[in-house]
C-alpha cells in the first residue's frame, strides 16, 4: 500500500485563521475502482479564496468540512488508470486538495484534465494558464472592458492574478498601473512584468496619502480596476475613478478574517456613474477556452511573465498558506510535493 | 413689461439646506432675440438631484451658480414666440427654472419640446412621463434587467421615480416590494400602485430589523433593487440579495446633507456577485423615446398611475423643496406657477 499524507481542517479560525487550524494525516491510498484515475501530486495551489471557505458562514460555495482533506488545484502525473481517457505519465491538472496522492473519478466533468509541457511548464496550469489566469482575464477582459489608451489599476498586483491582469492589460494597449507591498515587490512588478507604475501601500498607509500616490501614478485617472484586496484600498482607487469607470470585484482578502470593512464613499459609484461586479471564475467555464487560449500563446512564447515561490513538502502547506494570507508570497504561492 | 419671480440660490448648505439658501428675486422678462420663445411656467419640477447641484464639490454635474435662477424642469405654455418651430398656446416642456418665465433659445436640441396633453395631464411630463419616469425606466430595464417571476425592490417607492419602478416591474411580470416611510405612504404603494408588498423603514430603523421585514416582503431573495436612498436602506438590501443580483444606483439622499455614509458589507457585492451600477438618465437620451413610448401609453391608458403633491406659487418653492429632501412630499413634487 502506499502511504499519502493529507492536511486535514480540523477546526474553523476564530478571526485569524491559524496553523491549529489544520492536521496532518495519513492513510492508505484505496484500490482503484473502476473509471478512477490515481495521481502523483507534484504542485499544490494555495489561493486566498481557501479562506473564505474556512468559514462556516453563508458564501458563494459550501464551507470546507471539517475533518477532510482541505480543498485546492493540483497538477501531478497519471500511476495508475482505471480510465481509458487516462494512463501512466500523463500531466494532469484537478482539484486534488492538500495531498500527496488523490483518486479521482475521471468520468467527472472538469475533474481530471491532461495538459500539454512541452512549452508550458507543468506549474504554470496552477497559475498564469490555470485558474488564476482565468481569473485575471475574465475580469479583465469581460467586467473591466479595457480599451487602448485607458488606464487599468490592478491591486495585489505582484500576485498570481494580479501579475497577469496589468500584463494582459498592456497587450490591450492601456496604461497599467499596479498596488503592491513593499519596494521589492513593486519594483518586479515594474521592471519584470512591464507595469507602468506600481503604488507602494506599505508606504502610503491612509486614504489621503494612498489617493495622492494613485493620482501621480494615474494622472488620466481610472476607467478599469481589478480589485482583491478592498478596504482602503478600494476606497483609495474609488476616489480616483473617472466617469463610467469599470470594477471588477475578484477577492477582498483585506475582509477575510472575518470583520467587513466597509465601503467609506458609496455615494462615489452614483457621482462617478461606476459600474461593479463580483465575479468568481469558476461560474463562468463557457470563457475558459477563449482566456486559456491567450494565456497559453502568451507564456509559451515568453511574453507573460510570472513568479513562484515554492514551499517544500504537503507538511509545509499551512505556514506557506497563512504567509500567503499576509502577503508574505511573492508571485504564485506552490507546494512541491 | 413683464414681472418674473424667481428664486435664486444665493449660498450653499453648511450639511442641512435652509431656506436662507434661496432668495426671491424680481425682474422683468427682456424682449425676445430672433430664435427665441417665451415660456409662462405652468408647473415647477422639484427633484432630489437639485439638492446635489447645491454643493460646490465634484459631482457629474457643475454645482448650481450662486445669485442665479434654480435649475429646474417646467412644462409651461408658449405666450410669445420668434422662432418658427413655436406658437402662442402651444404647451411646452423644458428646463425653465425655479422662475415664472423663461426665455428659451429654442433652437438649442433638447431646450423645449412640445407635448400632446390630450391623453396626458401637463404635469404628467414633469413626472410619470418626464425625466422621473425615464429614470425609473432606465434603471428598471438596463440595469436591474427583471425577468418574469423575479423579485425588484425600490426604495422611496411612493415617490415620482419609485412608484413607476415597481408598476414597470409588475408589467414585467416580477413581485414589486417598495420601501417607503410611514403607514400612509405604504398602504398606496400597495393599494394604489399595486406592489405586492411595502417595508414601512419608519418601522425598521436598524440594519436588522429592517433586513428581517425585508425577508418577509421577499421570501424568495432580491433579484433586481432600485436605490434611491442609499445608507442602511442599501445595506438591508444587501444583505437580501440572490446571487447574480443587479442593483441601480440613481440616488443617496440619505447622503445628501454631505456626510458620506459608508456601505457597510462591500463583501456582500463579492459573496453574491453582485453587478451594481450608478446611473444618470440625462446620459442616455438615445434610451428617451422607447422610455416615453412606454410610460406615455401606460399614462394615457390608466396602466401606470401615481400621486402629485403641488405647492402654490413660486414663493413656496424653497419649503416644498426642503420638505422634500426630508420625505415630506407624497409622490411627485411639483410647484403650482
Amino acid at each position: 500500500m502506499t502511504t499519502n499524507k493529507q492536511i486535514h481542517l480540523v477546526s474553523r479560525p476564530q478571526g485569524e485563521a491559524v496553523a491549529d487550524n489544520f492536521r496532518l494525516v495519513e492513510s492508505e491510498v484505496p484500490a482503484l475502482k473502476d473509471g478512477q484515475v490515481l495521481v502523483r501530486h507534484h504542485f499544490l495551489s494555495l489561493d486566498p479564496y481557501m479562506r473564505g471557505r474556512m468559514n462556516d458562514s453563508k458564501s458563494y460555495a459550501a464551507p470546507q468540512p471539517l475533518d477532510a482533506v482541505m480543498i485546492g488545484g493540483t497538477v501531478g502525473e497519471v500511476v495508475d488508470s482505471r480510465h481509458p481517457g487516462f494512463r501512466a505519465g500523463d500531466n494532469v491538472v484537478g482539484m486534488g486538495g492538500w495531498q500527496q496522492y488523490a483518486v479521482v473519478d475521471a468520468a467527472a466533468p472538469g475533474s481530471l484534465r491532461k495538459v500539454d509541457t512541452t512549452h508550458i511548464p507543468l506549474s504554470a496550469y496552477l497559475g498564469a494558464v490555470g485558474m488564476p489566469g482565468v481569473t485575471a482575464w475574465y475580469g479583465l477582459v469581460k467586467i473591466c472592458e479595457p480599451k487602448a489608451g485607458e488606464t487599468v489599476v490592478v491591486s495585489a498586483a505582484s500576485g498570481a492574478v494580479g501579475g497577469v491582469v496589468g500584463q494582459l492589460a498592456k497587450v490591450r494597449g492601456c496604461r497599467a498601473v499596479g498596488i503592491a507591498g513593499g519596494p521589492d515587490k513593486c519594483r518586479y512588478v515594474v521592471e519584470e512584468l512591464g507595469f507602468d507604475a506600481c503604488v507602494d501601500y506599505k508606504l502610503h498607509k491612509d486614504l489621503k496619502s494612498l489617493s495622492t500616490a494613485l493620482k501621480d501614478a494615474c494622472p488620466n485617472g481610472i476607467d478599469g480596476y481589478f480589485e482583491n484586496v478592498g478596504g482602503v484600498i478600494l476606497d483609495a482607487v474609488m476616489l480616483r475613478m473617472n466617469a463610467f469607470g469599470r470594477m471588477a470585484l475578484c477577492g477582498m482578502i483585506s475582509g477575510y478574517d472575518g470583520q467587513p470593512i466597509p465601503m467609506q464613499y458609496p455615494q462615489l459609484l452614483l457621482q462617478s456613474r461606476l459600474a461593479l461586479r463580483g465575479f468568481i471564475v469558476a461560474e463562468h467555464m463557457q470563457d475558459w477556452p477563449e482566456a486559456l487560449k491567450e494565456l497559453g500563446t502568451l507564456v509559451a512564447t515568453g511574453k507573460l511573465k510570472f513568479r513562484e515561490t515554492v514551499a517544500q513538502g504537503i507538511e509545509s502547506a499551512p505556514e506557506a498558506f497563512l504567509g500567503l494570507l499576509k502577503g508574505r508570497n511573492f508571485g504564485k504561492q506552490l507546494v512541491k510535493l
